[in-house]
């Protein structure tokens, strides 16, 4: 399913399957992952997006091919047949960010399939909306080794990811109390994360009430919906639940103007801020540095994407509560249906919708 | 010298040296430091500000009495004319901050001499405009080991314990590029901070050629003034400076309006941003979150006051280069002129006064 | 219980209730766990032991006089009546490890209730293995604000605090592999963290089959018992359990003579062994440098006693499975039932007694 | 010049330049150090060592051919006549210690010029004490971009990179004891990183005049040779120098047997001992964990080889003294000298011997 101009539909196009280059793979992909970064790349608004673009960044696929031998980041040696997840990027494992800052995910020549390749670019399959993909060597690959529905994995090679990275930039969280903004795919991996690293308490702010639901099965203790409250009455709750100094952290996963400045002021003296929601432009954020960073000490981080650290990090989420995560895949399309899995994630009736080609 | 009413002149008053509870010291001031903040106190503009109130927090002192027995962070016991210097801030030891953050400085009952201890309150003697000051017990205190002027040391206990906390929270810093906004004392000591600790390229942007240039005595590889250049020009020398990438490091050290959203923008992908500056309120800062926070994955960190390791480490800076702090020092003062030292550090003729009682 | 003379019984006497010092306070001893160290102080194998000394450090009891005020570390103000637990180690506050490591566990001032702590000295009630306990002014206190069995509670102050400052300074574990070795208190703490920090596998290495089974209820995920096994086939499933890389983390809680060389070798190249069984003298491990340490980039840590944040993560580990830690408590005795309780422990029959007086 | 048996003499062998593959550099070598390590390989104790094998792993060249495109780390594209280094290991990039644990000098497939490449294997100029060096197009390249004698900066490459590595596992230094056993090559390095990251006093322990003397030049505060002092003495001046303390760190950089046991005693509580040194069997050391690394809370480290990160922190040391690093620099030879080159550091008459090819 191919993106040829923003804004109109996907066209189905037959593309021949390539003859493999040394180390490449050709995957059957099982599930195909529709992210909310889809519904901005559709509409163009997200500047990396080249066209033509087979969309999807989110697979799991089986090994249908491989050309030479290519392993794990285990070390195993794949074969056909093998059930996989990978890395969404593909990193030169050479600049100063791969090698000096050790930080790949911020590698200048990260290549991500279905987000800044092009489908007229060899070898042409490069986007998870499709029956094949083909997988260049140096994509790290992960053998799915339990028994999961490809469609509940899928998700962690992309928001869990990206969560995955935030908490790899903190320190233990044992006992302490996170705020969550935002009860979408984002938020839901943060709960599960913050739950599974032993936080006391998980406080979820969002505006949908089934999503906040789900948040609270997943292992939100207390759940705040925006249209019953107003910021001043969620602050109060933050602080009374945390005998008056505020939240340990608060996890940004919205990415819509004004969330920070609530966000902040939710947090303890010496707090910890996570945005991670802001993947395409929103406009400006007015801060008081000296009342709500500088006289509370307050850290603020940004989180940009992931690397295959975070990859492995969200599979063992995943893991750890299958049927939860579940429970986060609200509709299913085949492949030829990806323009309504599209319009159901684009008027927000879907939480999280998988393409099964 | 006592502040009674916002304002106003300091008036000279006669305090009776008060009986020493166990464990208080009475020192004799040879040299109180007045801070950028002192100013903004007699102006009424910190909500900290008791009044009647001795101003002065920076201190270097001789022991005169001790009742009881007193170590210093070393252990050491203290006698009768030792020279000492200490950390301003008394904390209790025992709340949240103090003792499961281990963060002393965030302190919820941190009382700071000259700061937020009025002068009408036992033992009277509780700011460094002031002929003697009597420490509580649970001051904690070093001797002064080196040969050096008290006035050349006197800013280890404000400035440079607040641009130490700074550094305290950075990674190492061998060969990096730091950028530091303002050339104040705050400023300075980011100079000397990033210049013993390993820095290649140490950029101070500033409005006062005079205060640039002793930067540059100081170890400032590049001087940018703010009357010579515009944002888009210091931008483009900073990314030239550092092959394209950007700074590793801004640090803040001016606390007015505007001053984050050029800073940020100076930052390589993964740089990180530290705001010393705001001591008091100073407006709003309107931040790009998607495109200078989160797609370049930007710590922002907030930097407020200091704890006792932050002392020691200005101690440590300002001892490995005596003779260039000694030009931070551009007005000494006799005890009865702190009205005049107010006036200068308020019209920005001095750059740092100090007061020798 | 007094202890006056090593290896003798323990002599029940009768301390008068001393008048309380401002700040002090009085607590009934509802629960005083006896430590595998009361029976290390009780041979005389620990040289920090005075004599005559009332054992047990440690306790949670119930107020029941406050001289003055005194407020928990979350500054919530106590008040008669309020059942609390507490760190069983004062610190001064003031040195160099209070203050410039802020590492308050290695205060060289550290004072313990039933430790180092005369009975002879005011205000004489200062170990647990008592009906009444005098705490100091400068005791960090926690509420105990869940329904549980101050006996399960207990061993949070000691052994749960110890391995809580062990994990305190790991990185994230989240889908780790961790070997522990001796299934004792410690080595039940260190399951109980390391599953609820998010470990995928926990191996635990004994020789009591009972004690291992407690293990694996715990949330160990394989057992090992030395009396079935040699330690070329206990290395042999570590690391055929990782994939050949080898364990992440090595947690060492037995203390005897060996341990460590067959601790050390379990690890992948880059992982990271904790020492936290050694509480007194056990001889000479012996360590192949080049092969086990530097070859392999391995990390070994020491960890000594614990801090005020250690006793909070403790107590939050507890709670997430009081039911389990139940498990752990083999023996409950009167107080007047010490020796017995001693004995128990001595013969290893126990593998935690508390005392309810 | 090829190794074809152990302790037999370096053949001068003629190979021919091979045509370069994709992304291969041929390089022409402008110094080439002569490491202890060579020593070792060169009497067959290194297991890593294949023959024949062309010795030399520490290289500054410049380039002559380059077959297609190649950048520095830093994204600058490189030509014929650039003068270059690089990291001496060339990584895989895609297993777990490179991509989970971001720590590619723990790469299981790690390839280093000069040391696990025989040349009997294509490119066949694998190593340093050679006319010529092909590149791998995965070799890390940095740009000489100071005026700079080659010989000087050739063991950044090696000694620099792996002290670098230890340094990089730190935290801050300021104002700290550092004390470092053996005042070769990783000796110097270790003096060097302790000056410019701010220490205060740095004591080397060995046995050399000459090398101790030369350490006290490039920073070194205290210098104490083995044949005047005994070990208690040692201990004593260290424990003098630092209030009783103990020092902050110990590195050794020695790597024979009982040089742990002497080093960790010299720590003080919560101190850090990073071994660098063990680059070859060298038997046991026998440690007391319960009274040196349990009851004093120590950390040790092992450090193996580095990454390129070490590698550009390295070569940033040696341009903040490359004066002081020129004296490290005992001996220059041409290439067919390189029998006498390694017989002087056999003899250990040598500090460094680098080969002029």
């Amino acid at each position: 399913m191919v993106l040829k101009e923003f804004l109109k539909p996907l066209e189905m196009e037959y593309i021949e399957i390539p003859k493999l280059d040394n180390g490449q793979l050709l995957v059957k992909i099982e599930a195909a992952g529709v992210c909310g970064s889809d519904v901005h790349m559709w509409k163009g608004e997200d500047p990396r997006t080249p066209l033509p673009i087979i969309l999807g960044h989110e697979g799991v696929g089986r090994i249908v091919e491989i050309n030479g031998t290519k392993e794990t980041v285990y070390g195993e040696t794949l074969k056909e047949g093998d059930l996989i997840i990978w890395n969404r990027g593909v990193t030169c494992g050479q600049c100063y960010a791969c090698k000096i800052l050790r930080e790949p995910s911020l590698c200048k020549d990260r290549r991500t399939y279905g987000i800044n390749i092009s489908s007229k670019d060899a070898p042409y399959l490069n986007g998870c909306y499709s029956e094949y993909l083909v997988l260049d060597n140096r994509t790290d690959i992960f053998k799915v080794e339990t028994e999961i529905d490809p469609a509940i994995l899928v998700s962690a090679s992309c928001s869990g990811a990206t969560i995955a990275h935030a908490f790899d930039m903190m320190d233990g969280i044992l006992g302490q109390t996170v705020v969550v903004q935002g009860p979408g795919p984002l938020g839901v991996y943060s709960v599960a994360f913050a739950k599974y690293l032993g936080a006391n308490e998980i406080i979820v702010i969002g505006g949908s009430q089934d999503r906040l639901e789900l948040c609270k099965e997943l292992g939100a203790t207390t759940i705040l919906n925006r249209h019953d409250t107003n910021q001043e009455e969620r602050r109060e709750i933050v602080f009374n639940k945390t005998k008056g100094l505020g939240a340990d952290l608060v996890i940004e996963a919205v990415g819509s103007q004004g969330v920070v400045e609530e966000g902040i002021k939710l947090l303890r003296s010496g707090g910890e801020y996570y945005s991670t929601g802001f993947a395409q432009p929103a406009g400006l954020e007015n801060i008081d540095f000296f009342k709500e960073i500088v006289s509370k000490n307050i850290k603020v981080q940004g989180v940009w994407v992931s690397d295959t650290k975070h990859t492995q990090m969200a599979i063992d989420i995943v893991n750890k509560n299958k049927e939860g995560f579940g429970k986060l895949i609200s509709h299913k399309f085949s492949l030829d249906q990806a323009n309504e899995a599209i319009k159901v994630m684009n008027n927000k009736e879907a939480l999280k919708a998988v393409l099964i080609p």
